[in-house]
Formats: structure tokens, C-alpha cells, sequence
């Protein structure tokens, strides 16, 4: 009998409010901490704590000054045919290890950990001024130091959750997705299981981390500013895998 | 100021055990209202209430009998390159309106809904011995049919989701989505509005009811039999428009 299927039945999502404006070297889990345990919610056991790439990037000094960033030709010409600023183009391509499509406005790229993502998920919304901001250099390494430093701060086993929103092929529209985890499974695995008909479920392998983090995003919304969330009793299975498995190799990827 | 804005930080996933085994031409919805209320959950106004395909399909008799299905030609050979059964593809091919990929075990169709998915929907798995399983043949009118019902069962004016469960491009593993929704607005929609920095966002429309069908899987599972959940708490606009924005149509999709 595997945990998920004595599971509870109820999980909640809880938005953390209240965080204050992010600057480099700032102890985010602490702030994490301090507003959870503001709105009353506090951290449990067990609590998986989705966190927005946004201000662990922030955090982490991963905001490059468009006006400091000298294009080169390369990018100058890739930004004309894509109707983006040269600067932001060149900042994307020194995040990238390969272009994967391009198309006037979209640029789809594989990210120097892996993704697969427009942009390199670089991004300049929610960004102060002239600030262009990038992904944390190794987002499961930056999980792994949040939920080492929440369990400091609380006694709590935590999981945590980067999460970064991004568009599809196929299905319209965006939906939040896991970049970064640490201390649960990417995956709930059916495989080799029987179903209720005693079928064997031959290729059922949820992305139980991308569903969390599209969950938690119900809760912290782009405009105002939550970019924190809690789920709370999901049982999981306690891992120390990374989150590299959630991209499909380019071999089996039928669309790539 | 939108509705999301001032929206709850707190949002309940609550899975509703206790279904009997659906058969052709049962009230779903009665039996969903019935079980919510055995549960102690009950139904909300504003609850949306996610349905895995499977029971509606089995309520509306979307069964097919392998052994009553006569592969065509085309469906042996193709059956043949995909090490899948005939009769199976027989019944995809039937209810596809397009291949749009296929190889070794996988067949990947847009259905005759508009859906793109792998084998349009058909599925042998939580199916009794020999059948193979449809997708309702009208989502949208399936969910629209099962929220006026549970409105007049129970005088709530509730939203439905049916998800089923889809594997992707680019990323590993498999997610919730919704394939027929009513009353409840597929995207939440950021486009032309401004970010904490007064920048535009440009980009972001978020696929809200595809996400909503992933947190409700968190509860659902494949296993133990627990085909519907209810999202309680979430705060959204209600809408009769249906699911058909969520295909990315051809042209605009980077990876077809």
C-alpha cells in the first residue's frame, strides 16, 4: 500500500502575504517564516512551501542592469527578428545552452540547469526599473538551502517548491510549474500498479510537483503580491531527487 | 480592481470518496451530491466541482466492446507500427479527426472535440474486462449538463471541471487538465494590466481551470477510487464560455 493511497483527502492551499520587498542577500526563508507565522497559518510538518523564483532570484543578486549589458552582433540580429529589446536578447542567449524555437516575440530556449522555457526564463515584470531578472543559478540547490533554513528556523520538515510560470505548447495560456525542488519526489509513479480492475496502469507518472506548483499559484495570483503558498497535508513521498527529471530528453520528445 | 485581487488565500482541495461503480444512464450528479454529503463537505455556492472523465463517460455509455470493433485495414498496419491492439486503434481512429503524431506506442490525435492528446482520449485503464473507454462526445455540454443538475439537487450555483489526466511536450510525467468546464472563465487573464511596478505584464493568461484540474488530482489519485474533488475558496469569474480556447490552434503552436 503506497502513502498516497491512505492520503488525506483534504489539502489545503494557504497564500502567504505580507512579505516585504526583496533585496540582495536577504534571508527569505526567515521572511518566509516571519509571514506565515503573521497571518496565522505558521509552517507544519509535512508543509510543502511553494515559493515564486521571482524573489529567491532577487535574493540571490540575479538582476542584471539592462543599460550595463552590451549586445553582440549575434543578439542584436536575433532581437530585430524577434521584436525584443538587443539587451534583454543577449541577456537571455548568456543563459542559454542551446535555442530551441524562435518566432517573432517568442523565444524558446534550454536554460544552462536544463529547462525548456521561453526567455531562459528571464523576466522583467514585477522588476524595478531597468532590471532584468534571471532564473537562480541552480534552482534545486536554492530549494535545498530554503528548506535546510526554514527546518533551522522552525524545527519543521518542510519540502519546498520554486515555481515559475510558463506557456505550452499545444494548450493555450500559462500555469505555474516546478524549476526547483527539494525534499519530496517530482514524481507520484503508477507504473507496474493495478487499477481498480485489477488493469495494470502502464504509463501513469503524475507531475505531482508541477500540480503543486500550479495549485499554489490559484492562491498567489501575479498582481498582488503573494509569492508564497502552502499546501498542506498532501502526503508525499520524502525524496532527495532533483527536479532534472521533469524535462523530457529531447529523444523522446515528440515535439521537439 | 479585479475579483482575484481581493480574492481568499485559502483554498480547500477536498476529495469526495464513497462513489458507488458508475453504469450507463446513472445521475452522476445525484451521486456526486449524495457522496459530498456523506463526506460532510457538502456543495458551496462557488464550489467548483472537478469530475474525472472517466464516470461521466461511463454514465453516458461511452463504451465500446474490444471484441464488437472491426479494425480497418489501416488501423491493423497502423496498430501494427505502434505495438498497440487493433481494435484499439480502431476506436482512436474513429474518434480522431487527425493524427498528428505517432510512434512506437504512442498515437497522439486531435479528437473530434478539438482536443490534441495521446489516442483521443480512449483509455482501457479503471475499465470493467474487454471495454475501452470514450471521452464524452460534447465535454463542455457534459459539464454544462452536470452543473445545472447539481444546481437543481441542490439549489447551488456551483462550476464544473472534467480533467482527465494528459502527458506533454517538453515536460516529463503526466498532469490533470480540464477538457470540459461550465461556468467557470477558462483563463484569468493579466494581459494590459500592470505589474507592483506599474510595468505592464504582458504576457500572462493563466489557464486557471487546467490548474485547478491538477490540484484536484493531488486528491483524486488513480488508484483508490476517488473521481471527484471540490475546490472550495477559489474566487473566479464566472463565464458560459467553454473549454475550446484551451487548444492552441495550429498556427500559433511552435511545436506542431
Amino acid at each position: 500500500m503506497d502513502i498516497h493511497d491512505t492520503g488525506s483527502l483534504r489539502i489545503e492551499i494557504i497564500g502567504i502575504p505580507g512579505l516585504p520587498e526583496v533585496e540582495p542577500g536577504d534571508d527569505v526563508a526567515r521572511m518566509i517564516v516571519d509571514a506565515a507565522a503573521r497571518s496565522g497559518a505558521g509552517i507544519m510538518d509535512r508543509d510543502v512551501i511553494v515559493v515564486a523564483h521571482k524573489i529567491i532570484s532577487k535574493a540571490e543578486g540575479r538582476l542584471v542592469r539592462a543599460s550595463d549589458v552590451v549586445p553582440s552582433e549575434f543578439a542584436r540580429n536575433l532581437a530585430r527578428s524577434l521584436g525584443k529589446a538587443p539587451e534583454e536578447v543577449e541577456v537571455i542567449l548568456r543563459e542559454s545552452r542551446a535555442i530551441v524555437r524562435y518566432r517573432r516575440g517568442i523565444l524558446i530556449t534550454e536554460n544552462r540547469s536544463g529547462l525548456v522555457m521561453a526567455n531562459s526564463g528571464v523576466d522583467r515584470s514585477n522588476v524595478r526599473g531597468d532590471y532584468i531578472l534571471l532564473l537562480p543559478v541552480d534552482p534545486d540547490a536554492s530549494a535545498r538551502a530554503m528548506r535546510d533554513r526554514i527546518g533551522e528556523l522552525t524545527g519543521k520538515e518542510v519540502s519546498v517548491v520554486i515555481s515559475d510560470t510558463m506557456g505550452r505548447p499545444i494548450r493555450e495560456g500559462h500555469v505555474d510549474v516546478a524549476v526547483g525542488i527539494s525534499g519530496i519526489a517530482p514524481f507520484r509513479d503508477y507504473r507496474g500498479r493495478v487499477d481498480g480492475f485489477g488493469r495494470e496502469l502502464r504509463v501513469t507518472n503524475i507531475a505531482q510537483v508541477d500540480e503543486i506548483a500550479s495549485a499554489a499559484e490559484l492562491v498567489m495570483g501575479k498582481v498582488r503580491r503573494v509569492p508564497v503558498a502552502i499546501v498542506r497535508g498532501y502526503e508525499y513521498e520524502r525524496s532527495e531527487e532533483g527536479s532534472s527529471g521533469l524535462v523530457l530528453p529531447e529523444d523522446r520528445d515528440m515535439f521537439r
